[in-house]
């Protein structure tokens, strides 16, 4: 059978599929967020292949989203998360990268001064994203939550 | 005079130098910040270079660790905000940018779904850093709150 | 139906379509510039994919070069704006950058001592193009306008 | 004598100082500029060691600044004007790298446009440097002036 | 006839449609390991494109997983194994590479004290892959094991 | 006084003392770890300067080697783990570094397999380093043992 | 019309193929320069790629090569004339870059030295290429012939 | 005796030593060819660290610049010739790089036709310096000489 | 006719395909160098694109291996000799570069000591391949024979 | 005493004080290898800071170069042996490099096809280097045998 010999869908061209889909199909992250009952930041990012789907949550996108099988199937694959340095020069993006460039030893210092020797795990960790009016200009807020984790031998 | 030929201190060894008097004498960031009335993560920041100090604040620091002339005047200084690739690599600062390698296309997209074309500021910006008690281990929570600026021609 | 496997068209790609069918209608940035009632240079940048076109405008892009659909949906798709080090080696791009080697320490320290510690904006900026005869040879006259944007935390 | 074995003062370290030297004596660049009767931008490339000064311009610096000799004669050598890569990510500076990778391509495409294909030369080329008052915050000001070099063979 | 102008099938590619078919046929990396009667780590690399497989193992797979002849050829040829530095941003493999940074230089310290000067063959080298169950969180456990090789002229 | 304007030594200059020392008074890592009671590769790591000794510990190793205050001091600093992309060229540290190239991947998909979508800490983690004998050459056991981090928003 | 959705040909590309052509056709490159009455240097790069024909020359290589349109159309076109810095490693283009590196800084200074502080312009600037018979082995004799440029502001 | 732990002066810094020495001697680089009888590019480059001298030659520059006898020895040892790719990005240096990467491709079609499958020797090579009037501004005219080298097994 | 709008096929793929088919055929490199009555590593080199072959011996292998005209034609083409540094990490590639990485400034000093000032042509230049019976393990002897080039002006 | 905070003497500098050494005692590398009784490439390479000598050669080759006691002390160290970028560069190493980029691919098919999959051992490994008279010129010969090292599990 035909199978034999192809490759699952790259999760990258699934992210691009399934946000061309989404804008032709006018809806927003909020709503498939929703629609799969999690939280607003874990759903983009694993829609743009950066976390596995269940089954059930990769067929509730390919419904509403009207998506092909291999589409669905790749959402449900666990992802290669690389870090793409060409991605990090978007302005968008880049501001990010260069706070942390900024504060990134500040911050080095403060969780040694409070935890003691280790890191913010990035993995047992969570973003919020949210919007704050301000009269000057409304306002990003981005919320980094990680579990501390000491060097522990 | 002598000072004809000399340039003002770099402002990483200034950083490197009050570190080790903060350590020396047993002062926390925190302590730092409250003498001169500053937010925490600003003045750790500042300390280690990445902000310029006012004379009075700079004079406040080098009276609380028994500083050198030229590393108080070396804190007032205008920094360049350098991005160290090499720091990047050290864990507890790493982390922040791989978080950002997961989530950073997955908040471009928030960001421009709920405020349109545009960038987080990372001028008009500020950080915070807490601990959230938890007990499966406790947390480091940081917030990045900088004004939202949209492409204006 | 066949929409759920395929993404939209990349607008790099978009931008070398409309740049061929450009040459092919004999039209110039600048008649395509006026068709829009757009600035040249912002006209120029977006149609080449660093900036996203309302329906409208695309629309009325379309329609003066015959483009298809998906180049059409393409040039309203948000970018990103990546840096792309190989452009940077044209010889008439590479002026800029060399420029900016010789003059950025300048343009810095003028800043400061002007506005204060902070940068020129790249968001809230816009770039006027022009040519200014000169008898020793006529000259490219570029003015980079942008909003000063001080460190407020 | 001594001076067979020693080494020009590198023109880098004699910006430094020249910088540090301008701090301690309450000096504007504006001020340099105008006791050597140059322009402005020029004048804070030059004595930051990206052009050479003439034996007059760089003793009147030296003067105003009280500067060592060394540091006169430093002022006056042809420099190497090296691209600093790790210069180019403080934000200040970032953002003209970051508005060439937006609008360079565009740029490029009007250049060819209005002049043929050639180039914008950087080393006959001056840059301005100015504030506009305007009500929704100052704006940086900078023109780039260079002249036309088309390919001939 | 048609062969005298193809290239066998890249063993990269080969090892995505190993894993694709795996996947779909709801097989593990040990069952695959068990039907070539080989160790898990070893099968698994190779079936990734890391070491030819003998015909008869090839072969054996393809039964098992219905692939075509083409990846059955591939998985025979000789690989060239490659430092994909991308891949080596993924976390799972990242925290790896890190290890060696904080371990690396003390683990060349104890080999040259414990066996004189030379190396960890990474060729005479085999990988075990364990779980240990640990009430804190179940463990993984890798265990290196080469011969010694000393600086022998 | 004088210390107002000096900083600490830096960790890895004071390992490299620490490793003349050693060398200088025949001491080996082992006696060394032995002496703080300590495991072998920990130990080696701590005073090559990956991790910080408490006050106690490096006081015992400043009277074992006879080290200067300074030294005894930067060893309880806390220290930036950089990646030295150098080192990982010598041959010795290579191997592990190649051993990863090869087996990256296959590690990456077992740790999936046997636990789910997450990493081995490389924080909650240790490693032991053995020798076993062989007829055919002596062989080099490393044993990696780190926490299972399941991604857990 | 198809047109809307295609780019047009690239220009390197297209260079392979007129490079194809050419062997095919058995024509020696100096063949082609005389058929556009061109220098020949200049008329190898442009057909490589580097420099736009005109409409009359591109139609003249055609005829000779029997090439197809898109080809034609694409040596018209305006080149992005990109530093390929994997091409430098091919040893036959290496000597020129290994050259520069032992004789950049000396023509550097000579430069200055007999025109002051400027450039040799590499866009008002031709290349010959000749071969110089000598018993010990025939010589490439390269010439390099551009306008000097003065810093001018 | 002293000597027994130090090492030569190395070849760069003799290279600013001399041109140091230069200047302020009111020399020109013709003028230490002359005294020396070598080609003018030669000696510019060996003087720079980039040939070694013979005793005599050494000898004779150290008398006529006032040098100390570690800088008349620098000279004669044996340079590493390192390509240094910060030097390139000086904009009088650059702009042969430049040149190589627009017209380098060409120069390798036309050594193959000409010659066969082979190089232009960097080291069987001799370089010319001259200065040509034109009324459109005088022209620098660089000459690269060297033997072809065949492939040859 | 449409020759006129195609490339030739690209020497790596043509070495690709090469090598596929010599698996398939069953035959080795000694074999094919004998039927072209070369030298072992010539021929495989030249097979795998680094060398032209003649049209004579190009039109032997593609009978011995029944290969397509346009895989013929390619072998025939001068090469790109690239230096591919991804290929360089393969482990059995990566063992010469290390080891020059140890013994190449040994060489270098040799190559100075025995013969003056110059280099090994890696043009006039061959390779031998051989194996050795040795009772502790059979090994590699490879032999390069070079050609010494001395610095001539 | 002052040892408890002083590091050995640095390798490559050691190796630069014996070289610079050798040159002022008229010694050849031929001459120190025979004082130690080891072979020439071999002892070359251990000087330069590439392999351990052991104390009884490091105190012979002290005496024949009348070195300073921690030049002795740092030959006996065991080294780092990185690979040096820059070294590479040097035209007389550059070769070796650019004949791996040409027969890497070559040498890595014929050790496989006449040994299996594995590698020749840069550890088990020996260098030799000869001068061989040719009418034409005469000739590097540089011999690599190293012992073969199949992947074996």
């Amino acid at each position: 059978m035909a199978d034999g010999n192809r490759e699952a869908l790259n999760k990258d061209l699934a992210g691009r599929i399934v946000d061309t889909a989404r804008i032709r199909a006018g809806k927003t992250w909020a709503e498939l967020a929703e629609a799969i009952d999690k939280p607003l930041v874990w759903t983009t990012a694993a829609l743009l292949g950066k976390h596995p789907l269940t089954a059930e949550d990769a067929s509730a996108i390919g419904k509403a989203l009207d998506l092909d099988d291999d589409v669905v199937e790749s959402l449900q694959l666990q992802p290669y998360r690389l870090a793409d340095q060409e991605l990090a020069t978007d302005p968008t993006i880049y501001r990010f990268h260069e706070a942390l460039g900024v504060y990134g030893p500040a911050l080095k210092a403060l969780i040694h001064e409070e935890f003691g020797d280790g890191i913010m795990s990035a993995i047992n960790f969570k973003v919020d994203f949210d919007r704050r009016e301000d009269p000057d200009g409304d306002r990003v807020v981005i919320t980094l939550d990680g579990k501390f984790l000491d060097y522990r031998w």
